[in-house]
């Protein structure tokens, strides 16, 4: 059987429409890592040196890129960001930091920036040397007066992915309009251990850069930290966010109880969130998106563990893509997960159809009415664990011949 | 698709010649939970009150027979052992203990036995209600003076197994022969949390019943505990082991540090191993059988937490599955497990060739030797910590198309 390369059935009808920042300037090139004239590399610069928070993967295998940036990045400014797909530059040793090294020297001196404010990241197969010489002759050769778009950008960082990923959202505040741009890359090896996977976003609003940290964090926790895949955590996963304000010098956002974080808070939950949900459509082999919240339970951690446990199931995620309401594998990984809980007291609904009450099935309980509602797109899991007053939401997509396809098949 | 039944390509020949323990009668019996004539329910009977040593699911969701062994176990006294297949009475509230305690109440009216001692286990689908009246129905019918065989006992408390799982060691000591004969069932929903799913064991040998326990508990560590087909874990994984002296006044060997409990220890290790193993190859869609083993680790905890990351990797799975040397997976499952490693001292060999080492990859490695030692059955995956002097060893199936046939397609 041949690679799957078709666009995923989850995936949204078109790359959105994403405004430019001012400032930010895109340049996405084939530098000759991935066959053809793939678009493998991408470089943004920025105009000034600007606030920048960076998370990057928990992995205790990571890359040589993402080694750079956990260096970096306690400093917190930002002029460019290289990202390259089609190599991961991840187990390779002393070579791959030399990699890392001599592609931010070049960047460094072709743009006058200060070393530690180039932002590199690569993503694709582990172990494999990368040249730093393609890379920045790529770079050498770019007619930087001609910019990019953000969908090119967006598809120079795919690997397995079947689409390109972006997304957008507005809001006002003092009488000022404000963006939040992010683009995104994840189909496989993707779940939260950070942010999952590479995603980058740029936002117009003027934040300091120690909240700038915090606020990128705690939106990261309820997105890209709250999908999975399939429990794999990549070596490479990093997530940056760039506040890049319309003019220099802007005063800072520095207060978290400011008016406008809670804008700000909100606009870019939608976007990390959208992000994320693109991921799980783009998941390998997905046919279904599964949301899963778990409701009434004591502390929010414990309900995402429970959550987490749930959308990590292969039995969860292969009934999913059966379409059977096998509801017994949902008990099963809820009681599997180190959380304590009430039997007696859980309750269970899928699409929208109550199953179990009190710790067994309802009366009138009619598998064929679930079996139908199952045959939609996206399937909803809803656990009441009637224990407390915190709720969490992940979101996993299921688990199909495809995925054996593409991980095991594709090179026989 | 229909439901696939054949036999796993990794079984063993033929189910082993199992002797008789004195004292320990076997019937099987078709009760009616599952259809046609096919076997649903043993009973084992003890002639005497023996020791026993029971170790069950660490599910925050277990089935009501688990509640009840937990209750019963403290005494550590066994003088019966009842089983059905077909319905794991689990997550089935009020009614489902109510089914235990009619079982338990007519098994101890019919033999005289006291009910505390009377060990019960279900397995099959969770959720639905069992209804007492067959099993006990069925019992009522047995001939008494019949005994069956073991492989008939190990047939009956099959599901979806696709065969019979039965293991038998002898040991000398003191110029006396003992041995120890185990069966289990295991295919789906395998990974350890406890001693995953059910098994048996009877030995001749005779144990006082806290160092039974803490011996039956070691031995479950390096065997049930050490595989996982697919990281979830069952509501009603038990697993026995009785003791049953030849004669009912011998002398209990209570000292951990006697010189027979080293042989003991071996031969129990030999089927327990042996049994856990026969689990990883009648896993669900199983074509090949992965052992795991982390060497110069910190602690065994570290090396076993690690070999579980790589056992229960999707990705790591499915590239066996695929014949494919995609080392890269394995170095992410090591980065994804919480242990802490030195990346630079690591060294990885797949089916005896060393692949990296010193943290990437060997100069000459030839992937094709690597690729063609995989079209093997047994595949063999060392990692080489290079910390410390502890190891561990687990085993686990590749992911392949059959397991998502068996778990997703089967209802359509």
């Amino acid at each position: 059987m041949s690679k799957i390369i078709k666009k995923s059935l989850l995936a949204p009808k078109s790359f959105p429409k994403l405004p430019n920042i001012l400032g930010v300037n895109l340049y996405a090139m084939h530098a000759g890592i991935r066959k053809k004239n793939k678009l493998d590399t991408m470089l943004i610069l920025i105009s000034n040196s600007v606030n920048v928070a960076c998370v990057v993967t928990n992995s205790k295998t990571p890359s040589a890129p993402v080694m750079w940036c956990k260096k970096i990045r306690n400093i917190g400014k930002a002029r460019a960001l290289l990202v390259n797909s089609g190599n991961a530059n991840a187990h390779t040793g002393k070579e791959g930091i030399e990699t890392v090294k001599n592609t931010v020297n070049a960047i460094s001196k072709l743009f006058n920036f200060s070393k530690k404010e180039i932002y590199v990241c690569s993503t694709g197969v582990i172990g494999e040397k990368l040249d730093s010489k393609i890379i920045t002759d790529a770079i050498l050769k770019l007619d930087i007066k001609k910019n990019n778009s953000w969908k090119e950008i967006a598809e120079s960082i795919c690997t397995t992915d079947t689409f390109a990923k972006g997304a957008v959202s507005y809001f006002q505040y003092g009488g000022k309009k404000y963006k939040i741009i992010g683009i995104a890359k994840g189909s496989g090896m993707i779940y939260p251990n950070m942010g999952t996977m590479l995603s980058f976003i740029f936002t117009d609003f003027p934040l300091e850069k120690r909240l700038l940290t915090d606020l990128f964090k705690q939106s990261i926790e309820v997105s890209f930290n709250s999908i999975t895949v399939d429990g794999d955590t990549s070596t490479s996963d990093t997530c940056i966010l760039f506040s890049v304000p319309k003019k220099n010098n802007v005063k800072l956002v520095s207060n978290k109880n400011d008016k406008s974080v809670q804008k700000f808070t909100k606009a870019l939950d939608k976007v990390s969130i959208n992000l994320a949900k693109q991921i799980v459509a783009d998941g390998e082999g997905a046919k279904k998106i599964i949301s899963i919240k778990i409701k009434s339970a004591k502390t929010y951690k414990d309900a995402k563990t429970i959550a987490l446990s749930i959308a990590n199931s292969p039995l969860v995620k292969t009934a999913v893509a059966g379409e059977d309401p096998n509801w017994g594998r949902i008990i099963m990984a809820i009681g599997k997960s180190p959380v304590n809980i009430k039997q007696d007291l859980l309750s269970i609904k899928i699409c929208g159809e109550k199953i179990t009450k009190n710790g067994s099935l309802v009366k009138n309980y009619n598998e064929k009415v679930v079996a139908t509602k199952m045959k939609s797109k996206e399937i909803s899991i809803v656990v009441d664990l009637g224990i407390g007053n915190m709720e969490a939401a992940v979101w996993t997509c299921d688990l199909t011949h495809d995925y054996i396809s593409i991980n095991a098949d594709y090179r026989s």
